[in-house]
């Protein structure tokens, strides 16, 4: 890893560090550079949703994508910056395979002065074979990020 | 409440206890009828997202309105039944206040022997000022719910 | 109306008149001003979906939100700009009733200097009971819209 | 082509007829088989939204990938069947190249009694470079499709 990739990887676990629940599922940081951020999200009984398949309950992964989506910003800000989310979406194409861990990517394809786009998968054994597809967009919050005086509108967000 | 609000309840809380990151973000059932769940998430210094603000991060609010649309299925089955998501989006519209509550409502709108299609809204005041909206759908796992054979497609879902 | 008003009244019609399979639908100006837009789709029999029920096809309503919502930023922006979608959502609520004009009303909730987020309804006879949800994210092609260098991303959007 | 995907394409077809705005933007089907369907949109003057840049209007490949994930449910279906939108997602990539057609590519993931639910792109190209992807969902109209009775619930949608 080059330095800067060194750097995204740290800010990328600091950033998930911060978020408990997300430590309770056992996230954490598989790879992180300029090109996007895999988070990994360890099979265990705890998460199993349904008893008589042992297939891990969709909140879990959920939350995998949505972490994944709001922590691939730093792969593209200069410095540690929090983004709350704007919007997120996830599409869900078939179950995961029990027994095995679920690996959330995503990346930025739009990087504006105030907004930031994502979009990614969550998988199994290969990014091709998506269990979901996600799409979300992030606030920047640093002096770009200051929205347009705009009468009751409101262009920050939760955090 | 009547018996079978009752039972609303009951099933809905059953469901929660099983989601074990949810009982980390504190979240429990505030109300539950045919017409739709409420849950609470309280505050609390350590769902902080950013500590200049006291703002609650969106991961945990994306949680609670994922977990709010899945357990409200409950207001509209006979029984206990898994349904998996298919799909969620959710828009923020306002960051939440800090220091306060925040609740997640939802309704089962449509409700068709394979597939339960929900919506609500995230708030702290009243569901009139949402902080989020949100919508998904959730596949039914009974007899209904098994997917016409359609080759390699897949119908079931993740739990 | 103010000077304002009616000037947002006048972009909003400039907007329509470009766009010819709108005016094929038969789409017009209802309302504009700084609150939001309201635009018309009237009943037709050359719109009807299903010749059993006289019912709009659904075609027509999407492009009817997707207009509502790409036009709506006129009633936030100081001047004629177009401004690519990013993104389109919409949730169908209920069907619409044959041989009633539907209507799409759409507002700007969140305005960045690159992005501007909008939401709305279509609806026949009251916004309170919304045939379908919309959410629509547009971008900003001004001197502020023109995305951050960041490799191969590119942030504007097809017109 | 199989006397299946023969008729399938003749489905197809047919759906589109019934379109008067999509026959306007002078879509036509490119091919279509039991894995999906592909639809064109022939570049046209007519359709610039942006005289600067040439570029198709954002609205037009909008009512594309509309069109394409709802007469893409004639693939998986064993005949002509109307099938109303019950909620669309489009999420753009990249600006569409000005004087270039645009295809839409749609398949069915997922089929149930009631509800199908698409997914595909639009691209120039290659579908490995997509302009945006969509996910669409669509109410099957059939005995299966009729919706439990849930009160003041309503399960079918708008043609």
């Amino acid at each position: 890893m080059s330095d800067s990739d060194t750097s995204i990887h740290a800010r990328s676990e600091r950033f998930l560090s911060m978020l408990r629940h997300c430590q309770v599922l056992g996230l954490r940081v598989e790879h992180a550079d300029r090109q996007g951020l895999t988070l990994r999200l360890p099979y265990s009984d705890q998460l199993v949703g349904n008893p008589d398949t042992g297939v891990i309950h969709g909140g879990a992964i959920t939350t995998l994508m949505d972490t994944t989506c709001g922590i691939s910003t730093a792969c593209v800000l200069p410095e540690f910056e929090i983004c709350p989310t704007l919007d997120l979406r996830i599409d869900y194409m078939h179950p995961a395979e029990p027994h095995k861990d679920v690996f959330g990517f995503a990346e930025c394809y739009r990087v504006t002065p105030t907004v930031i786009f994502t979009r990614g998968v969550a998988y199994q054994t290969s990014r091709d074979e998506p269990i979901a597809h996600v799409v979300g967009a992030f606030m920047r919050m640093g002096k770009a990020g200051r929205v347009m005086d705009a009468g009751t509108r409101d262009g920050g967000q939760g955090a």
